[in-house]
């Protein structure tokens, strides 16, 4: 029963609950992780981005509210990180619940690997997509529109600014993650 | 000669040098000659982009100069659809060769297929970054930023806007070609 779950010439780490995990196991597990970290950081650090600030143009007082949701890029990173911590959540369980529970592979079948590789490439994709929109739109918040002369808006929004800043480096970092699980997906389907 | 390139089970078209083309050497071919014209297409619309009007403000009469060189997003994207398109160019160029002059393989070994697929992955991701980046800052063109009143600029730019828009549409018809070239290389990959 244990031997049937670790694959040929992998080493393998028997668990408490009497199951095996091979090293791929053990990867796959740790990249659903490390994706479901990075998304939902990303995410907090957007949704908690706020600021009401006052700042002086040519002479004129304005007050500045700014809100992530003022912005449909931001609105899209938000959307995009929730539906990536959903379904790292439920890949983290489906993957649990087999090993531990039924105790079977992590991917059962050829099938299964393929909607698995489906999934994390669209997420890898929609991360990057969600990264780039906010990114250009937080730079054009940075250093002002060049074709108009609109004044550096983080100047007097620096909480607000910092906290797009880190959302956005956590989803390209979660991109990546994703993309390393597509990888994963690959190399099972190449040797399976 | 004629039969060790043909894959197993697939229908063989004889070509006129003598070659043989399998059905999933003429897919990777089209694909790749898809990739290519999506992507200058999409250049090409972006290089065009300018435009001189002048509109009036609350009552102040202005004189707007518009050019893709003045967004860094559209700036990105040419630089990435001119990437792609000297990319899919190249790939191209060698799979013609192969086919053609060594009548070997489009994909000879393992190694070159896992190269190809990183290739693919990173200009689909590259594609999906240009295109989000530059539709954020387009949509913000389209719509003015919401917390600050800035008036619509495509009302009076609509020949740039058009050319920006049809530029960033192909961009993402790209990044949806490069993306099912690297379904085609997983493909590869898990059968052979």
């Amino acid at each position: 029963m244990a031997e049937e779950n670790g694959r040929q010439g992998e080493p393998c780490v028997r668990s408490k609950t009497g199951g095996t995990l091979t090293k791929g196991d053990v990867v796959v597990l740790t990249l659903r992780l490390l994706c479901m970290a990075t998304s939902v950081t990303a995410m907090s650090f957007m949704v908690t981005a706020r600021q009401v600030s006052a700042a002086s143009f040519y002479g004129f007082q304005l007050q500045l509210h700014s809100k992530w949701s003022f912005s449909y890029s931001f609105e899209y990173l938000v959307g995009v990180t929730a539906t990536a911590t959903a379904y790292s959540l439920l890949q983290l369980l489906i993957a649990g619940s087999r090993l531990l529970v039924k105790k079977s592979p992590v991917i059962p079948s050829r099938n299964q690997a393929w909607l698995v590789f489906a999934g994390d490439q669209i997420l890898a994709y929609a991360m990057m997509s969600a990264g780039s929109a906010a990114s250009g739109v937080a730079n054009l918040n940075r250093t002002g529109i060049r074709h108009t002369a609109l004044p550096n808006f983080c100047k007097s929004l620096d909480s607000f600014c910092d906290h797009v800043t880190v959302s956005i480096a956590f989803t390209f970092f979660s991109c990546v993650m994703y993309a390393a699980a597509a990888v994963q997906d690959v190399i099972w389907l190449s040797t399976h």
